[in-house]
């Protein structure tokens, strides 16, 4: 399955002191490919390959030569650009390059931008790697536990399930405010009573259903997911606070609610690739308040 | 088809002096029925009513007696309270009531909070019809209708085109503020420039997908929408930023982005229903923000 090729020729540049990035530009013949570099990846992922599955290469190809490489959270046009602007040929992406989970291309296939952004990865030779099922699937999850390194949660993760933290009693207010402060978030939605006593929280990281929302929610006095159809479990959960409920839910965004998860997947990228620079690229959250700009 | 029975005892009551209120309650043996309610608007809505369609009797039954009618955005827990509070027992919500856009019964049917309030529209004797694509479908388009009376744009409207507004020179932020206020939501999000130039605007009201969302996009400065994929339509908003283009997208949230709609409808349905009181039941933002409330 896996193909392991060590560079003698990097290894031994590095040996003569010279950097990564020194020794594999140009890229000699022995350079590392996307398709070796993927290869790694499925055979340190710790589960099965999966045959259906959208973790696809989505641009570029397994032969090409890979100068560095990017992990972030979406392969955006401006993620692209400042990668290909460090060097890093190859962007390894938790959500999709072309505004598709599944990467459909046919809807934009005559579309000017879907053109350009194509038109940009070619001509700066990159590949695109989209890293989503598997990074989830992973034991523990990969995206929560970079998500609970970043707020600082490992203490309060539950032994027995990776969603549930148990924390001192503190109100939704407060626990709102902290994860805004942590995660630099300007835009979170909170659905509950502020006063709120809450000490069992549920996180679901990134785009949650009704199902499994609904028992999520069960099981917490607060629900947090990144983003969620307003007539689906938002309205759950008012009814749930309308019936008597002591319930909450907390809508971080979905960028902010799981690109922690790629930044710790550089780290843990870099335990198996060597050869070339590598670097998580971090997006600020997209939107502004009306209220924090200026007339 | 519709079949219209006019009440000659509301009739006589009402020139007797009496309101509606005195003359429906109790209801006598020619009471409204839901059933003439739905078949009075099927009549009035201006166009073929589509075999395939949400627009169904979700609760209640046809030959109910209707002692007044509520219209709302969407029915939730709450809403129902207030419309069973207020002697409302016929709700026509244009968003779900049981969490799914297909009204499907199915994934909540052994919980606890969906027979809560399922068991509280019987209890009350309610009844509950979906009025989505019909009130959509209606040219010009009834969510629509309202909206623009709500933020009185009536002036900016495209005669040839009914999404299309084109306002004096102004800025997005100016815009976004400007829409916040009448709107009054805390919550809103918008991408682009604050400074941006605007001068054409497109509403989508309600939930976008990336298509028809791209094209929409490119008939104007800015679009509006109520809620759509971080993965997806924002995805590409941000990309044509990117790629230069001067773009922007302003995120209402969905319940404040239609709700005008069916304060509208309320309008629209008395001047076909007299005999029962008739009332828009509004719903605030259901979202506050960390920054809002006291820790």
């Amino acid at each position: 399955m896996a193909t392991y090729t060590t560079s003698r020729r990097t290894f031994l540049m590095a040996s003569l002191g010279m950097t990564a990035i020194q020794a594999i530009r140009p890229s000699g013949p022995q350079a590392l490919s996307v398709g070796q570099v993927i290869d790694r990846i499925k055979a340190n992922v710790g589960i099965p390959w999966r045959d259906q599955t959208v973790d696809n290469l989505i641009a570029g190809t397994p032969e090409m030569p890979v100068q560095g490489i990017a992990s972030t959270m979406m392969a955006t046009l401006e993620v692209l650009q400042r990668a290909a602007a460090r060097g890093l040929n190859m962007v390894i992406t938790h959500e999709p390059t072309y505004y598709s989970h599944q990467d459909r291309i046919e809807p934009v296939e005559q579309d000017p931008l879907y053109q350009l952004k194509r038109d940009f990865i070619r001509q700066h030779n990159m590949a695109v790697f989209h890293f989503h099922d598997h990074w989830h699937g992973r034991r523990p999850d990969g995206i929560a536990t970079g998500m609970i390194r970043e707020l600082g949660w490992e203490k309060r993760l539950d032994p027995q399930n990776p969603r549930l933290f148990t924390f001192p009693e503190t109100t939704l207010a407060r626990l709102a405010q902290e994860m805004a402060a942590k995660l630099n978030i300007k835009t979170m939605r909170v659905i509950g009573d502020p006063q709120l006593p809450v000490r069992r929280v549920m996180a679901s990281w990134g785009n949650v259903s009704l199902m499994p929302g609904v028992p999520y929610l069960a099981q917490a006095d607060a629900l947090i997911v990144g983003e969620t159809h307003e007539w689906e479990l938002m309205e759950y959960v008012q009814d749930a606070i309308a019936s008597g409920q002591k319930k909450a839910l907390i809508i971080l965004g979905h960028l902010v609610s799981e690109q922690a998860g790629m930044k710790y997947c550089a780290e843990w990228l870099k335990t198996f690739i060597s050869e070339v620079p590598l670097e998580f690229i971090a997006s600020a959250e997209p939107y502004w308040r009306p209220d924090q700009v200026k007339k």
